[in-house]
């Protein structure tokens, strides 16, 4: 069944209004009519069974029943990505949030070759928003202010446990990946070219342990998706625990 | 350093001649010059390091030495994958090559969209062999001829461990992956809108099982990638074993 991520704010139960670019879609994408149903989702990851029951400038919509589903991760990914250009950004993004993956931020790194189009970031979060709704994930990417490298410093201290994907890496994947139950982890992906050595020895010296990715080179757009499906199979889904 | 994947019929030892696109890519991309060294692989996976001693017509080289490496996954892992359209299977062959996936092979199902646009096999090679010489891989995957959906059958008589990867499966793959060790996995992926029913009941009465990829629904062109990372990890590199 069709999705959308609404805000609770929509929610006067027992009805629903959809609105904005949703309209759009389920009038003239999905060409829906009265009486049809779709999920919606809140961002408190409440999902809700709806009836539409008119569809002007809203679709308005009635609540069936609430559903109890969960379809997200058993850990929070977060990928650190040396800011690469739109197309690959799209690309990456829309399979990272289809993946599972908790939150992606761009960092300005020495090899990027592209800064960030912040005219763009409407764009990012809209196919974020259409790649979690296809998937069915109960919430939504998100898409982080993009961050200068040495801010990764201060996003160290979040996290427990932090890796760099270097293919100069010793340390193979399987042997530093935290055990089961880890709520959360952070990878840092370098921008095509990869990292600066410089780079390298400062993300060690704030506590980034270096993970080899196999022996084969990953372009930058690959690592991330290789390192979230990884993630998905090891640590799998929430309802599971 | 940059790799090119020749054929033995192109050494004369000490001697190896580089031809046909990869001159272009030589003088013209890398903007090589006499003196500098590459690496050329055969067919029989035997790596050398040449230096460039005449950029003409071909590119003349001299042998330095042969380079005792692998980079080729433990396992032998092959995508049966409906059509998309030619976009979607360039970025999946391209992705996949990089990961180490040894087949892809493109199945025409009830769902499929699409026609797999033979004329285009020349540049789907194209895309393979750059991908595999980017990601320094030690062989290249290969590009299946389409199948008839029926021809899984026939298929399926060459594999221990075969699976399709289905949104309702009930056994996650972690339950149902075989041993360490294995030699060869078959997986078939669906086209975009999946399986028709009569599909998934053939596909099961011919032995392949149904794996659950996660709670998460992911498009035609993502699972694969799921699928080869996740292989990735759990069998290993082969210089491992």
């Amino acid at each position: 069944m069709q999705r959308y991520f609404i805000l609770s704010s929509q929610i006067h139960s027992p009805f629903i209004t959809i609105q904005g670019d949703d309209v759009h879609h389920i009038k003239n994408v999905m060409r829906m009519h009265i009486g049809d149903e779709v999920l919606c989702t809140d961002e408190t990851q409440h999902t809700y069974r709806v009836q539409i029951e008119g569809i002007a400038g809203v679709v308005s919509t009635r609540i069936l029943e609430e559903i109890k589903e969960q379809t997200e991760l058993a850990i929070a990914i977060t990928i650190a990505h040396g800011v690469v250009s739109r197309d690959k950004t799209e690309e990456v993004i829309r399979r990272l949030a289809e993946l599972g993956v908790s939150e992606y931020c761009p960092v300005a790194m020495k090899r990027s070759k592209f800064q960030l189009d912040v005219a763009k970031l409407d764009r990012f979060h809209k196919i974020i928003k259409e790649a979690c709704e296809q998937s069915q994930r109960n919430t939504l990417m998100k898409f982080q202010n993009p961050l200068a490298f040495q801010e990764l410093e201060e996003v160290a201290s979040c996290y427990t446990y932090k890796y760099v994907a270097h293919v100069d890496g010793s340390m193979p994947l399987k042997a530093i990946l935290p055990p089961l139950g880890t709520d959360k982890i952070l990878f840092v992906v370098g921008p095509e070219g990869g990292f600066d050595s410089k780079e390298l020895e400062q993300l060690q010296s704030w506590g980034y342990r270096i993970a080899h990715c196999g022996a084969r080179v990953l372009r930058t757009e690959t690592a991330p998706l290789y390192l979230a499906s990884i993630c998905g199979y090891v640590y799998g889904d929430s309802h599971e625990n």
